[in-house]
């Protein structure tokens, strides 16, 4: 039985966590943290069924655990990082603190000092469909942002295949309120978003902007010139959880001629959370709520469009978004199956 | 033309107003004031089409206007309206400050010292179908709450006629978002509300109750041994504006011959914004949305029940419980038609 | 390993047994009927991720399962119900054909001729709170409705207790929209309901009121003269799934003195799906959602209403009012944990 | 005063033009139509304010009204246009039967024969921004699609400038639910929409391409190789009323020196219900919610991409989109002011 400790447990990632964690057959909660809650129960601080006693980080047994998921802010993650491996346990960070391998554009992306740069270089990107082995041997993931899990997945057959005649993708992406985390602003107040849709980060600013981009290219090993560039516009949904991106693409005349649903439907054969629909059907948010699955559909344009294709990703925000694909990477990093507690 | 201005303009109800009076034909809005967003236009501060440049309290030309709409919290609200009257203007309070007679109870519900408690015997309840004429005659209106209007404009009828086995009522109350006001907290974020319903302020303790009660045994005249009480349960509705309350009455063996809905059908004849619906029909929030109505339907309970009554009582929390009813006071105020800027 | 067959496996109650199933240790999905559907699989007709074929109801194996769940509609349920006894099964039935022990309440409530009336005495009503040994021995289950599994369970301890000076209950009733059923009509369209609460069937014409007055009698054992009656609102929420009820009470002088939190909490003490919450804290939809839980809270009103208590039942109506306490009862039914499949 | 007559006022667009007739100081609705609610009010029909009576089409007095609004589906509305203009008044046509120009596009893309082509050369597609001398002289106006006015409007300056480098334009647009019309569908089941987010028609084959590109290519003018070509993805938003459209373009190396912020304020300048926000806004739909305004915002996306924009525009699909679109031209067809009812 794997021992989890998980730090920040009242955000919903940290929530998210505890709920899959009741049906993980060979992983249970160790402790929960929240410094501003500690003492209450998790069900005292969110409407929720789970009982949790939440505690103080200087409380934390963490010489009782086998891993840590850190579900802090960007910043005091890396701290926390840094201290759990000194201690010889592993860690998957929910924050991008690990995700760019470049530290002078986590700085200039994040606007701070990076606390432990050194460990840059042992973080592996936890998205197994891309770095599954890697994933397996590792102490510190860097658990992928939502929109970038979103992105990349609905991308990858057609970079891996060199198809694009244009390296500019746009992602037009919707995530759910819960995306922008339990500490309330104007912007997630009820009547601000409900009867509404906001864009927002628009203009290419948006901080996973870097986290797509470096995937992508290091997928494209170098081959378009000028490397590929996302156009990426972030809108917030009047829902709870769920994200979807339209994903529009301009193929080279050879790739035109291929059969994208076939090849899509190739590429995720076997991949335990990548479900491509049957042709003819669309990707909606509902096929995946409050499931570990990423779910695509492929829709050539045809006619004059004939060099053009969309793809529909839709993702949980909260499960494959953070805390399954969270799992799925402490699965391989135990060597369970990968699917444990995630069906 | 009657000029306005408004204090707290940021606010949803101060917002509303400035919706309502883009279609008043007699009225305009002379200034805005928001301190902390002072040199902004609405449209900065919150998506909506109104290009109202936002000016300080020290800006705020008192003596450019005829009427003040005090949109702050009580107590800065008591202080403001103390300053408007003397700069010799009319003022509509939207806070609770006013509202309340005994001071006492007010101090025990608000939890603050009165700031002019001298004021209070000069006030109106701004409850046009109650108070009329004395509203005509006003330099300061108190405006209703929101869950007052719907629960004393439902019980009218049946405490007017003294209907009641039972002086007890019980008033289930749903309400909108926007009752909540602006102002981010835990208990407005957006997937808090979402998918949700969330009774708060149970057990009687909302500070509503002494409202209710006290304008529901003004109209009872002390015929109620013990007098009129109101068991009040609001809930946080996952819409934006709009609010339902579920009223339930025991009545008198004679009163339970009567027909009510005939009875209600006759009141509220001639009044220009409550409205009876037909027998067989039940109001719902959609009657209301964005109107100044209040929307009634009657319901005996029949067989073995016969002595038991439902009326279902549904306005807009931000219009006719809020800035709507303070428009038509001010029309009342100022000679207008009560209906002006209104339909 | 329990072999299930569902019958009506495209609604709402349907593909929420199917979604439990997946994590049930000792009981799996042998076939899922659909007649308007057959040939294609549950994910062809519903954005979910169950690839689950679906077949017409001649094609189903009855030999091959040990129980059947039947979502058919009322009428038809009773048919197949029949036929499921007769073939040496078990059932357990979703509609209410079962439910109501007086076959010319049954027939003046659902307004046709019942076509196996001989078969009522032998059905138990699944709450397992009130029936859990009857349940064990059944072969037919009559699954509760899920408005009266809210009002029974909240009202339970006090009924119990004779506590009631006024033998009727109010129940305030708040239902999700998956309440309705999944075939489109006027009132579950999406614009009506939005932005819009409805109350609907009032003046106590719903069909779970005899239902409800049922099982509450079954508890008084006669006791309260004339019977227990419930006045019963439901309404409309604009939420996909999840309910509330406010139950308001009338004690008498000595029930009034009992301390209902400790009194609520030992009556419930050793139930794994009756969850009391700590004394100040209140019931919400967010409490229960996808769960099994009814999670009730108490509220005395005090002071000068001391004899006034009133009861937040929140249950989610496609688990606790359906599909999982259907499992909890086919749990029973074959001798396994209660909670098994349903944590 | 101009009298109205509305053909098929029970749906969203009927009621929406209700709505806006309050306000009107210069038309009044002289009759509301409804074949199958015909005898009963408005508000037995739909929770609403407005107690229209409605009459059968045989009884729609024709003589007495100036304008027709036809809010029939595709088909009839045709049959119904002929038949007022024959009458000599004249009509607004909601439906597509006269917004293309081409008959065989037209029954391509609507699937059924053109019952009055003739008229189509009289018809003046109703987009004031483009056509507003055309309308004013019009006896039949073909009011244009939702989708059709957010994307033209939102891509207007740019080809009247000939910026477009790739004369494809990705058009990603969502839109409320009461889009789809009032009937009920699976598709518009409150629980298939909330929580959700669908894409529809994707691949390019909604009905409003051809009317998009109609529009987009009369403005270019021929200049575009191939000419202007939508790539269109609407999805279906978990809310009532409002839409958006996120539309991209690459522009010529010389367009991409342009401040198309400056360029957009210019070429809207004047017009009363085309709104562009100052440079680092973003629109909303809630800027636009229940009103007549097209917002606009201009985003560059700057660096490595300084030849691509981003625009995005929202309307209310109800307002600019249908009803208040159609009384914007009914106003200037009789020489009244445009905005008259509309602010």
């Amino acid at each position: 039985m794997i021992n989890i400790g998980i730090f920040g447990a009242t955000g919903y990632t940290g929530v998210e966590t505890i709920r899959l964690l009741q049906r993980h057959g060979h992983a249970r909660l160790a402790f929960a943290h929240s410094d501003s809650n500690a003492g209450l129960r998790l069900s005292d601080v969110i409407a929720c069924p789970y009982d949790v006693p939440l505690i103080k980080a200087d409380d934390a047994p963490l010489d009782k655990v086998d891993v840590v998921f850190s579900c802090l802010p960007h910043g005091p993650s890396a701290e926390l990082c840094a201290r759990v491996l000194k201690a010889g346990k592993k860690v998957v960070d929910f924050s991008a603190d690990f995700r760019l391998r470049d530290v002078a554009v986590y700085e200039a992306t994040y606007k701070h000092t990076h606390p432990h740069p050194g460990l840059i270089a042992d973080a592996v990107y936890g998205l197994p469909e891309l770095y599954r082995a890697d994933i397996g041997a590792a102490d510190l993931v860097a658990n992928p942002g939502c929109y970038p899990t979103s992105v990349v997945l609905g991308a990858l057959p057609l970079i891996e295949s060199g198809a694009l005649a244009d390296p500019v993708i746009i992602a037009d992406s919707k995530s759910g309120v819960s995306g922008a985390g339990r500490k309330p602003s104007q912007s997630t107040h009820f009547v601000e978003v409900s009867e509404n849709l906001a864009p927002y980060n628009v203009g290419n600013i948006h901080r996973h902007v870097p986290e797509i981009n470096q995937t992508l290219n290091e997928v494209d090993g170098g081959r378009s010139p000028g490397g590929v560039n996302v156009i990426f516009t972030p809108h917030l949904l009047p829902i709870n959880r769920g994200m979807l991106s339209a994903l529009y693409f301009r193929l080279t005349p050879e790739a035109a001629r291929i059969d994208w649903q076939a090849a899509f439907t190739n590429r995720f054969e076997g991949e335990p959370f990548v479900k491509v629909l049957p042709r003819g059907q669309t990707a909606t948010i509902a096929h995946v709520a409050r499931t570990n699955l990423c779910v695509l559909s492929v829709h050539p344009m045809g006619g004059a469009l004939g060099d053009r294709l969309l793809v529909v990703s839709c993702i949980d925000n909260l499960t494959k978004g953070a805390s399954g694909q969270a799992l799925q990477s402490m699965n391989l990093m135990f060597g369970l199956d990968e699917t444990e507690g995630l069906l």
